[in-house]
Order: C-alpha cells, then sequence, then structure tokens
C-alpha cells in the first residue's frame, strides 16, 4: 500500500472560512477524512499543515526518502519559497504541486511559482479535487 | 454519457516521434485508443488536432456549446495565442489545459499561459497520463 | 461608388453570443444587412471573417491592390500578428483598424497593437457603432 | 439640440504653423468654424483651449455634469496625465479621445494613454477629420 | 542529389510588389528560377509559400525526415511563432534561417527569432541573395 | 497655536460627487467645518484647493516656511510630479501625504508615489478620518 | 471596551538597539507601556512580536474573528510576504499597517508593500508615534 | 543685438532658499542682474519663471518665433513633461537645455529629460554659470 | 580566543545527501568536526542549523552583540530574505557569506542576495572549503 | 581581384584549443590557409586578430577606406560594443557580421547583437564554414 | 596659466570624414589648432586621441593629478565604460563631458551615460562648438 | 610549488591613491611584496597590471595553461566584459574572482558580474586580505 502525505501551506487551515467565493466553503478536515476513506483499500494516506515555511520544509525531509509521494499545497509560499523547491529537490519522492484556485486567473504575483519546476507536476483550479486527482496521478505514475 | 473532445495543437500529432526525451515514445493515436476504451461505459471521447492556429478556434467553437467538456493541449500556441484563449472565453463548455511535459522547467517563455487563465483548471507534466487526469476532471467537475 | 471590404478576425462570429456585457447583443451579420443598406447609394460593402491568421491576410493581399479601403477588425490577432500589419503595410488600399470594445480598459495584454501603427487610424469602443464611423472616415479620407 | 465642447490640449493652439509635416497647414480656429456651421441644424458646438493642465480639469469638471459630451484631444498630456483621466473618471457626460496623428506611429512614449482607459472610445488618425468623426459617434450615441 | 525546399513565410509572395525600397522589386518565382538552374547539376530545390503559419509547420513536417535541408524564411512568424520553431526542432532536416532585410536595422520587435535558436544557422541581410549563401552552406554542411 | 494648511489637488473639490463608491459622498467643505471647529482651542487649519500642479507648487513656497505643517493630497499628481516633491523638500515646514483610498489597493500607477519619499510621513486610506489622522501626527510631532 | 493587538514582526524586538539613526533609541517595550496606560481607559492593547513569519500569520488568524483590530508592522516581511497579506484577507477583523521609518525615502526594495493593499490602511514614517495613530484610527473608524 | 529668454521653470524661484547643498546660496535675481550687465553690449537678455507647467508653454510659444534663442531650465518638468518638448519642437528660435546641478549624479527620476531631444543642446552641471555658457553657445551658433 | 558561529540554512542539514553533484558527498557534521579540530587552538567554533527564516534571525540577534564573527550560509533564503539581511545589519559582530556551491553559475534567480549588501564580505564556490576560508578572514580582519 | 580583410575578435586565437564542444578543433590559422588558396584566383584574403577593442577598431578604419570588405567575427565584443559598431558605420567598405557557433542557441546575453544593424548582413552558426559564405557574398553582392 | 588636455575616444579621429550629416565636415585636427590660438594667452591646450579604452584610462591617470582639467568626449565608450567613469573618479582634475552631436536625439543606447555622473558636468549637442564652451566653463570653474 | 599569477584590472593600479574611503591607503604593490614573503615557501607569486581589457585577456591566455591558478581583480571590467569571461572559460587553470570593496553594497551596476560565472569561486569585500584568502583557497582546492 502506498503512503502518501498531504502537505498544505499557510492559511490552508482557514478552508471553509476564508474568503469563501475563492476557496469554497468545505473545510480541508472533512474533506479530508472523506477523501481518506475513499482510498482507504490502496492507499494510506497523511495529513499536515503549517504556517511556518521552515515547518513545511522540515516535514518534506521527514518523509521525503520514504514515502511514495507528496501533495503540496504550498499556498502563498509557492510564489515566494526557493527553500521549499531546493527541499523538493533535494528528496527523492515524487511530488505534486497542486492549487485549489485558478492561480492564473488572479493577481499577477500569484502567476509565479518557484515550486513548480522541481515538482513532477501540477494541478490547478478544480477547487478540492485537485488533491483526488493528484491521489490519482501518483497512483499511476 | 458525456462527450469530451480531446483537442491536440501543433505539432502534438508528431507525438512518439518527437525529441522523445520530452515528449515520450508512444504516439498519440494509440494512447487514444486506449483511453477511449478505458472510459467507453461513462464517457464518448472525440479527438481533432491541427496544426492551424484558427481550425483550433474553429473546433472549439463548434463544440463549444453542446459538449461536456474540452481537454485543450494547445502546444506552443499556449504561450502565444490570445485568440484561442478568447474562444474558450466564448463558449459555455468547460475547458481544461493539459501538458504532457512540465513547461515550467523548459524555456522561460514556456512558463507564460495565456490559455491558463481562461480555463476551468490545468494539469501540467504528467507525461500522456495528463489527458486521463483531465478526463477525470471532467467527470467529477 | 467606393468598395470597403469589412474584415474581422478570430471569434467575431460569434458577435451577441459570446460575452454579450463586453461586446453586446447583435450578430454582425444583422448589423452588416443594415450597415449596407444604409449606405447603398453611395459604397458597395463586403464582408469576410475568418478565424485563420494567414487567411486574413490572403484575403487584405487579394483586396488591397485595387479596393477604397478595408475596415479591420482583427480581434485578439491585434496584439500579437506582426504578419497582419507586414500585410497592411504592404498593399495600396486604405485600411482603418477598429475595435468593438474599449481595449484600454482592458487586460494589459490588450493595450498594445501591432496593427494600429500600420493603419491610417484607430476607431476604437463605440461598440458596433465603430464600423459605422470608419466607413464615414473613409468615404472622406 | 445637444451641446457638445471641443477641448484641446497643450500646443494644438498652434495647428497650422507647428509641425506641418505631421500636423497639417489649417488652423483648428478656422476649421472649427467650418464644422460648427456643417452640424449647426443639430448640435451646438463649443471650443475651449489651454495649455495648463489644470484649466483642462477645470473644464471638464464646469461643464461635465451638463453638456452632452466632450470631444477631448488632451495633446502631450494624453500620456501623463492621470489626473485629467480621473476628471473624466469623475463626471457624468461621455468623453471622446482623438488625435489628429496616428500617435502609434510615432514616438513610443506616445503610445501610452492614460485618457483612452477612462474614455468611451477613441478616434485615431484621420486628421482633423477626427474632430468630425467624433461629432459623429456622440450624436448616434 | 541533394532535395532541399525553400520554404516562405507570410507576404513573401508579394516580393517585387510590396515596399520596394526595403525588399527589392524582383518576385520570388523569378529569382527562384534562375536560382534552380544554377544548381540544377547538384541539388534539386523546391519552393512552398504560405500565409498560415499551421500550414508552414505542416510543410515542415512533411518534407523534415526525408529532405536534406530546408531553408525557410518565416517572416514575421520568425519573431512570434514557437509553434514553428518547435516544429523545426522536432525533425531531423538541418534547417537555415534566412532574411532578405538586414532585421536588426529595423523595428526592435523584428530584433527577436523565436526561429533561429532552433535552426542550424543563420543568413541575413544579402537580399535574394540569402537563399543561394543558404544553398551553399546546405551543400557543404 | 498652530497654523496648518490641508492642501488638496486635482479633483478633489468634486468629493461627495466623484465616484462616491471609492472617495464616500461627504463634501470636502462640510468635512473641513468640522474638522476646524473640532481642533479650534489648539490649531487654526486652512484650505486650500488647485486642479494646477503648480498652483499648488506656488502654496507649497507661500506658506511653507513659516506654518507648523501641510497635510498635502496631492491627488492624481502624487504619481506623476516631482515638481510637487521638489517644492516639498524645498521649505522647512514639515509635510504629510494623505490619500482618502487605499491606493495600493487600486491601478497600478497609483501605487507609486514621488511624494511619499519627500514628507514626513503618509497616512493612507482612512477615508476623510485621514485628514484628522494627519492633523493629529503634526500635534505630536 | 475595544480590543486591539499590536503585531511586530523580524527585528522589531531590538528597537533602541539597532541602528538607532534609522529607528530611534526608545524600546518598544517601554513605548507599548505608556501607550497602554494613555488609552487604558478606552482600549485594551495587547503586543505580540515574532521573528517568524508563520508565527505571524498563526497569531493573525489566531485574534483575527474577535479582536476589534490589529496593529501590523510585519517589518521585513512587509515586502516579501504574500502569506501575511492573505492571513490579512482571510479574517474579519480591520489592520492597519504601520511603519516607523518612512519606507519611501529608504533602499528601493522597501517600496513595496504586498501587505498594504489586504490592509483598511497605512500610517508611515512618524517614529513610534505611528502606532499612536493606528489606534486613534481604530477607534474612529 | 540678439534677444534671449532665460526661462526657469518650478522652484527655480527659490534658489537661494533651497537644499543650498544642491543648488548653492545665490538667489536667480541677482545672479542675472550681472549676467545682464556681463551681456549688455552684445545681447539682450530677459527672464521669466513660473511653477506652472502651461504658462512655461504660452511663453515658449508667445517668443518663439521672433527672438534669437531660450534658455530654458525646466526644473523637475524636465523629466515629465512631453508638453513642453512638444512646445519646444513647435516653434523656431533655437532652445538650450541647462541645469544647475548634475542630475547625472542625483536620483535615477532625474536621468531622463524628454526635452533634450527636443533642443539644439544641454549644459549641465555648472551651477549658475551654465546660464553663462548657454548665453556664450547661443551668440555663437 | 574568538568565539565564531557557523550558521546554515534551509536544506543545508541535507548536505552529503542531497544533489551530491552539486553540493558534494560529504556531510557538514563531520567536515564540521575535522574544522573544530584544526582551529582548535586560536578559535571557538560552534554550529547551528535551521529551515526556519525566524530562528535564523533569533540566532543572529541571540550572538551578535557577543560573537567575534557569524559565517552565515543562508541557502536559499539568500535570494529571498530582507528580515536576515535587517538581523545582520542590525547586530554588532561582523558576518561573512559564504555558499559551497557557484551561485553565479546556476539559476538566474540565485544570482541576487540581498543578504551579501549587509555582510562584511562574502566567499563563494569552494565548496565546503568555502567555510574554511571564512574563517581564515575572520582571524584576520 | 578583390582585397577582403577576415578581422577575428578576442579569443579567437584560441580556437582548436578553447571549448572545443562549441567551437571545433581546427585551429583558424589552418583554416585560413586552405581557405586563401581555394579563393586564390579571384579574392586576395587577409587576416588579423587582436584580443583588444581599440585595436580592431583601428584595423577597421585603416582598411575600411580602400578594401572591398571586411569579414568580422567580433566574438564577445559583439555583444558590448558600441564604438566598433560606430566604426563599422563610419567607413565606406562593407562589412559582413560572422559567427562559428550559432550564437541564439546560448546565453542570453549573446543574443544581442550592437554589431548587427550596422553590417550589411549576418552569417551565424555554421562553423568555420560561415567565413566562406562570406566571402561568397562579398564576391557576389 | 592653466593646463587643460582635451582627449577623444573611439572614431574621433575620423571626423571630418564619418557620418558627416551627424559629426561634420571639419577634421578635428584642424579644429583643434584654431582653438589652441584663440586661447593662446590663458589656457595651454594638449590634444590626444585614441581608440582603446585602456589607452583613455591610462592618459586620464597621467594628467589628472597635475592638470587643471580634462575635457572627455568618450564617444562610444561613454555609454558602456564603467572602467573610463571610475579613471574620472579616481583623480583630482576636473573633468568635463562633451559630445557633437545631441545624443539624446539619437538611438536609445546612446542616452546613456556611465562618465556623466563621474564628470563636473556636460555640454552636448553644440557641434565641435561644444569643446570650446568647455574651455570656457574650466576657465571660470 | 604552485604558480599563481595575480591579475588587476583598471585602474586598481591607482590603490592607495584613489577614492581611499572605499579602497584603503596601501598600494598594491606594498601589499604584494608582503604577500609574496608570506608565501614565499610554497608559493611563487606574480603580479600584472594593465587598464586595457585586451591585455589582460592576452595574459589570462598566455598563463592559463600552465599556472596553477589566476587571482583575478578584473575592476571595472567586471560588469561589462563578456570577452574577459570568455578568455577565463577558455583556459584550463583555474581562476578565482577578487574584489576588495563589497560591490555588492555599492551602485546598482557592480552587482552584476559576467565574470563570476565563469571562475571557480569569489572572494569580495575583504579589503586587500581578499587576495591572500584566494591564495589559501588555491592552495587547497
Amino acid at each position: 500500500m502506498k503512503i502518501i502525505l498531504i502537505l498544505n501551506g499557510p492559511n490552508l487551515n482557514l478552508l471553509g472560512k476564508r474568503e469563501t467565493s475563492i476557496y469554497g466553503s468545505q473545510s480541508f478536515e472533512s474533506y479530508f477524512e472523506q477523501l481518506k476513506e475513499d482510498y482507504a483499500s490502496s492507499v494510506h494516506l497523511e495529513y499536515y499543515q503549517s504556517n511556518i515555511e521552515g515547518e513545511i520544509i522540515d516535514k518534506i525531509q521527514a518523509v521525503g526518502f520514504s514515502y511514495d509521494g507528496i501533495i503540496l499545497n504550498a499556498g502563498a509560499y509557492t510564489h515566494t519559497s526557493i527553500a521549499i523547491a531546493d527541499a523538493v529537490r533535494a528528496i527523492s519522492s515524487p511530488v505534486i504541486e497542486v492549487h485549489i484556485s485558478n492561480i492564473y486567473a488572479r493577481e499577477s504575483y500569484r502567476h509565479q511559482s518557484f515550486i513548480a519546476e522541481a515538482c513532477k507536476g501540477s494541478i490547478v483550479g478544480f477547487g478540492l479535487d485537485s488533491y483526488r486527482l493528484a491521489v490519482e496521478a501518483l497512483i499511476q505514475n
């Protein structure tokens, strides 16, 4: 059975509470429980969230040599953190970048991703379903 | 049953023949046959390819008010065509942008997409599997 | 009697159907019939539309040495096509650039026009009436 | 009967005297007399010119809540004045931007217009006939 | 005997008719006949022109795995088409970029070539003789 | 008792009338009367408005060597006038920049202020209350 | 009684010790005690400082749905943190940006603020008095 | 005898009073009296100063078809006024740009001059002596 | 005896494990033990590593008023952290920037260092030997 | 018989020794001897190389009013020397720019050529054969 | 008696021969003889020209601690040489930058001068008379 | 015994004489004598300085295939010379870039180094001690 970490960055703990016109009104926790259940037979899913850039790096390093994949929504650090991208490059597990909203249809400073070029691939704009598609991608690839 | 068009842009007819270190060695035709079969019970998949920007626009207009979705890999027109993006905006069917390679890990002029902001979402970097993930996304969304 | 070609570029065949808050809800065909009639006594008006950049060039070349003027709405090619601008420079008929919406009040990539500098003049932002004003301009100039 | 103000900015009082290869050799005053006469039956035309940015703003404010339209050739202030653009936004009368020469075929610092995005539309490059076309546009729109 | 295609892009069908101060007054057809004759003993020369970007791609793909070389003057597409450059990269025949005029002594938007980096080499500025030099280059290289 | 000048730039005479969703519906004159009264015991407040850049400079020079402070809302000249900034640098009275709206949440050309770097400080975004806060700042500093 | 948090970012714990020519020689702690006392009758003031970007986000989230306002001096994170700006956008309490020094008169990379556009307003350049003015602003607004 | 106008722009009326480390401590009036006297036998010198951009244009137009030269220090308008540059281009008298300080050793936004390219020549950085050198230049050229 | 801190930023705890073609295969810990021993007679060396930007700032503040020097390899924060640079400016101990790889021969976003301008000097590109050279520099300077 | 100078700039004396994967392994001297011999009947070829920018200018001036052409490979000065370009403009002999490698497929700072716009034409990317093609061009043009 | 060096850079030895529409048809040598004679009673003038950047630096160093001034026309090195500007900064003699043509009315890459900011002042655009004005400036300043 | 060349570029012959607040007051010659003596037992040190870019290239080529290392302070050519960087790339001896002052704390045009990316490493900002550290680096690496 594959082990996959879903790793969320800053302000994603407020999902369901924050700017609901952009991010929707479901909390990530309730979504995660459903997702875990749906894939219970084939994938072991874990979840971790932090607002601290360096803790995200710590986590990537901690699981990145043994897990079968990381699904990373680095939130706003996507656009500013070379350090997270370097952590992604430093490990051996494949990492998939996801975003809930279509970042290309928002402010121009959200169009640049330091992380994208270090990841295997990106899935952007499908709401919470972006996470499920990333699980699908990791199962197959 | 949903009807979905896979729409490929310039040079994608050479898949399997062209720069195989980037794009892989499978032709799109053989991949498409397999995909069609895999989803035969739930989705009707069609395929169209053109090297001509305006023919891609013609096709988007032709199916974009009746099909359940378009999976669009606009190839190099991704980075230069406002006209295709306008066609996507003009229709009512949801459009998903896909790319085979990770365009963010390539030349800087491939990082900009006029099309991304007009689409529902983007799936980038999973090889031909990007198309399957897009089908999954359209089924669910 | 003057002969004038109205030449419309990509997605303008969807007028009346596409993003009506920006472009209005009248189709170009019905507008054109009225316009033709209004000027029937003094001007012979023709109409051509294509989504294909090169076909627009073909048309400009075909009429550009014999007609009394071309009214060109190149749509999104306005912002990306040096080739159409070169065609305008290559012919002897005067060309007038028109736009339905005020392109300067839209996305920044719509503020640049390769075509404007090659034309006699530009008429921008008056809805479909931009075409009539261009006919007026060609009659007088 | 509609009341329309033609409002000219800096150096346009020198028309007919200044760089005649670009601007032509007719003075604006003589052109205006003819124009006024041509439209005497349907439009009341007024004319005001100033070299002072703030006086142009004063005038826009003075007539901008009662006249049926303003035809504004802000001259070189077109490219540098956010304040005039703000005045245009602040009033209720429609404003049409005109230019005598094709500003897009001149120095690159003349390609940017702060005023265009605040106006209803723009008419550029038809010599003095640009003013007549603007009158036509205001009558119809 | 080597087979070489001369492939001309938009507006080059107007050579001899268009902006003769820049491009000269000889038509390409008459030049081509002479060139063909001059090299008749050693090279088989073919000629194709299109104003449509995608047709140029089609042609590159059609001959690019069997001919001994392509001499490509992509005209204005040189500066805007990543798709043509991708086609050049996708094939195995060597491609030489030629230009009639010295594009570096013209408008700044003609200084950039997406195509140059994908070609074997470039020959720029020798009038129609640029084509002959490209034939010479292909014979030797 | 301190003497302070409130100096308003272009279009601020239209407050309460102009784009009320951005600037609110109170006229500056009525606000000023209230403010004057509130501080009557400790500060003598004066008010001057002009749409003319040079008259604003004249005023800064006239009071800038004797008053205890200037509260300057230069309106759109904030973003284009080095000359007003030079006047601020040339005098000895402290100058405080104020803005009614949050200029950083508006068009990008409103993010740059030539005047800010020449002033003691800036107060931005509190509606008309920005002026009162500036009075408070001048009293204490 | 209103509850307001003063939230200081990196290196502001060194106030009074660090580059005193720019930031002054008073420690923030002693200033805060005085401020608290001055407003004791009407406002409950709290103070928190961290050098860690994510802890600042944690704090904003913790108080941002219940307090009456946050006075945020994000220090150098002002210029680099989209994540803090997102936290400000995510909560319901009003946030006021303050800076001790005039950031517009310093290095150019200190002129840009990601945070300003997400806040209600900004108060910049009044030394420690910037904090008092922000309290005043929150009381009134 | 030649007639020459010295035309000073914004804040130059404060010479001797303003930022004396940059501009020196002599007032322009006293310098002008001396200069006038020194050239009394060969040149008639006049002097005009305004803080208003449009009044500078008015003056250039008023003398620019009859005087033998204009010595123009447009102050901060140098860097922002296309309208003054247009006035210089519109007249027939030669105009010489002067600056007291070395603008190239100051803030980067003072390095650009719209006016320089419209003038005969520029004299920059010699303190008030720049004016005398300009008189010398006009006498000889 | 001098006390010196070696302070490593994000991902440097993975040295010897991460991208060994760029960073080499020795762990920092084993290198540090050797270095400590080599300088045992003259320098007391300490070592600290964190992936968290703010903890690096905390450490700089903690030792920066008493130690004889800090050798700082801020890793990817080098290119994004103004806050670390501000901490360096805030303390009195000299700080030397080191990098293992030649950052100027890598991606362009690694060419900019916010930290360099705040440090005494930089030593870049000598592998782990960069640290020893920095010790040498601190001993002598 | 035509006299032509081949003029090589910095580091081209190392051909055959330097970065042979880019520049090939033949020395220029041996290539030149062969070339000279091949054209012995129709062209007199001379060769000069210098690493000093000014000596290249001296040489251009020395032969540029009497020789029938100059074949100039300015090496890295291509991208930085306006002075060499000015020398090319100053003389009457035609100059052809050549490069051995395809400079458009290398570092971005090698894409700009100050020299190209001053030359008759450019031949780029054919290895040493670029020189022969330039001789061909000079014979015919 | 003052000793002044006139120092000319690349291609200025061709004056009278080179692009005479820009630079005039008099050789510098004949102009210099006249100038020397005109000032024989008060100034000792010397002249040196080189096409080699480093020789210009050598000369500046050689005379820059003893002569009363240097009149420097660095030609095209004006726009590219930081090294000459550093030499000007390194010496104690005042240096005046001169240009024959109005460099601001030419190509944009001639608008930037590294040298201007290091000089006392600049005199630009008066033909050869620029040199005389510089002598005048050095006599007085 | 290793043979190392210290190679200094423009204006470094003035050390001790030039801008002593930046570069210190010791001449390089006296420093070099001491350094040579200090390393007499293990390294043979040579010294060469030139103000001429091409002579620096000549020297790099002359020693670059036989010496054990070059310590290169290219002075202002660091920021403008691709040709010197090419010479460094062309040879086999390792080259270390040194700078006396911290170039990152100076003008922005001194932040870019064409040379850094071609060298083994860089040592910047330690005054003349930068040279000693470079010797240390070459001994060990």
